[in-house]
């Protein structure tokens, strides 16, 4: 049986050109990037290399570019690290639908001391930039709202928000996890500080990631050591892994423009096909939204039970979050757009890649159709 | 011209039979482990298996063995996580020969209000076991002891150690990263609550680690975030990275007793022979050391230069740690010997790995004599 991998949001096979690229690093070009001899030296231009690769594509400086492991890392960084070496103020503004990688980050702040500030967002999980507005005060340090969503693929008016940030003098943060390379982003032109980003979701490897972090920004390294990214991010740094990301990163501005636009039609055709299904509803915003992600509610059905009925005629799928797969709870961010506990639990995301055919979809608008009927008719609470 | 790599207590070439390993993970089964279909299973299996891998090397539980992204965060991970979790002890006792990712982490707690022992050592880089008990007080809460030196190869007596912590109740952490896989350690036998590894000293990729935690032991998480490693170690799993670990560590299991006494003739050959060189002195204990480690000074010579005139003969080498490379100042661990910093200056590390042969000791015990040779001649201050 053919596989139809519909879960990209929650990682990506690594490219052909891009592990291609890799495999020298893992045997032939193995030297420490910090050595002084020819083979470490091969490394540093590598790693540097891919410094610039990725810096270009939204338009930083490479000095501006810290490689991490991986975007949780890179969000823990951003706001452990601004909130650690700016002992004067103890407020951050954050919302309520961002990934946990921020949300739990927030609560350890508060344990140690920090205030913050949850915002609401719309039923297409929009935020307000009035309400980041509103909520700056004397003591705001830093604002981090995420670029877009990764349950329900809404995208934020962050460069409003950024302006409005640095108009105040409030240091912005973006998790750009699901954006980067994806949809255009410019730090410079978009007034953002500080940024996050993660390899394995642009068709890199896994255990790679980015902070960028403007110049003038000043924080706390999460991981103390060898100082090695210039005493941000200590650690031997993972070349391959580097290396692969830059080459991703690469490819990913290449094919931003007509990938998107591909994506953007068949996601649509998706969205169209499923909201035929009686008593369905999608989730997130109709067209601020990833050119590949689709989030649809079934009422009476469990999202839990459909992901394990698509998987055995071959769709990789999701409900919820990956991240928060096997906790009981429902996603937070179905529960922040508005819906009750019962509706929240009975969503599918499909997020849709470079390898997502036009066969794949049909294929896709034939079983979801069929398992949602099986699911109601064997559901003991469902009404039509 | 041939490469002759003596650096591999700066990193190793990725073993042939682990990158095969790794590669399935790249491309075919690159499914995110935390996911529901059967693709996130086959990863969750593939690093289910790798801790076991790893755990069984110890001599561990599977379930005491936590992935990261490498020995610093590990050592990151142990330090600031018990002292977070611990708010009552106050106190951490260590040695002034610890890697970067001990000293620096150290730093950082006693700036937010911990009390930091630094131990001497004698002049073969030993700490005295009692000095241990000497320094444990009532709000002592760990003790953190480096298995062996990345510089001088000096095991320290760590089962005395640990066995001093178990019985006062203080918890003891070892840097054993200089030494997984290659000498043997047993978690239970030698009282360890918490160790750290890395993958990529044992001939697996850059970018994976663990640390190893007795279930008994509690500590902070270091990054917050989707809870992956049952809530230790948030962050999208590095399933090739984790997959490449376990296997070196099963190879390097299997070869630990063989390479280790074959490294051992080849390392004393090496040590015997620039021995011959006048006013030169081995750095390290003769016999409690690395199989793998040479550590030499050489009077009136910069290592630096060294490292440099032994790259144009193809030996990779290096003077001081990798790590702080680029650094003016002088090893701090060969200043814990007691030396003074003229001498530590002229330090030069050879650490031989699996691909060393009795041809390669040959070349270096040609070329280091007449490098000394040169650069002595070459020096303003040199007198004979």
């Amino acid at each position: 049986m053919k596989t139809i991998y519909l879960d990209h949001a929650a990682t990506t096979a690594v490219d052909g050109t891009v592990l291609k690229e890799m495999l020298p690093y893992f045997s032939r070009r193995f030297g420490n990037a910090s050595t002084l001899y020819t083979l470490g030296h091969e490394s540093r231009e590598a790693v540097e290399r891919a410094r610039k690769q990725i810096a270009k594509l939204i338009n930083a400086e490479p000095n501006e570019i810290f490689f991490t492991s991986g975007g949780t890392e890179s969000d823990n960084t951003a706001l452990k690290g601004a909130f650690l070496a700016n002992a004067g103020k103890k407020h951050i503004i954050t919302t309520k639908i961002e990934h946990p990688a921020i949300l739990q980050t927030c609560k350890w702040i508060e344990k140690q001391g920090g205030r913050v500030t949850y915002l609401h967002v719309d039923a297409n999980g929009i935020v307000n930039p009035q309400s980041v507005a509103n909520a700056i005060g004397e003591d705001t340090l830093l604002v981090s709202i995420m670029h877009a969503n990764n349950e329900i693929g809404t995208i934020q008016p962050i460069e409003e928000i950024a302006r409005i940030c640095r108009e105040k003098k409030v240091m912005f943060h973006t998790d750009a996890v699901q954006t980067f390379g994806k949809i255009p982003i410019d730090v410079k032109k978009m007034n953002i500080d500080m940024l996050s980003a993660s390899s394995h979701k642009i068709y890199g490897p896994k255990g790679t990631g980015i902070l960028f972090k403007r110049n003038k920004i000043w924080i706390d390294a999460l991981m103390h050591g060898g100082g090695q990214e210039r005493g941000l991010r200590s650690g031997t740094e993972n070349v391959a892994g580097i290396v692969g990301f830059g080459k991703a990163a690469e490819i990913a501005m290449q094919k931003m423009k007509s990938e998107g636009e591909r994506e953007k039609k068949l996601r649509d055709k998706i969205i169209n096909g499923l909201l035929k299904i009686p008593k369905s509803r999608l989730n997130g915003h109709p067209t601020k939204r990833l050119p590949g992600n689709v989030n649809i509610s079934f009422e009476g059905i469990e999202g839990e039970s459909m992901v394990l009925m698509l998987n055995e005629k071959g769709i990789c799928s999701s409900t919820g979050s990956a991240c928060s797969t096997g906790s009981l709870e429902p996603s937070h961010v179905l529960l922040a757009i508005g819906m009750t506990h019962e509706q929240a639990h009975g969503s599918l995301r499909l997020t849709l890649g470079r390898e997502t055919s036009a066969k794949d979809v049909g294929y896709v608008l034939k079983a979801v159709p069929e398992i949602v009927d099986k699911l109601r008719s064997m559901s003991a609470t469902w009404r039509e």
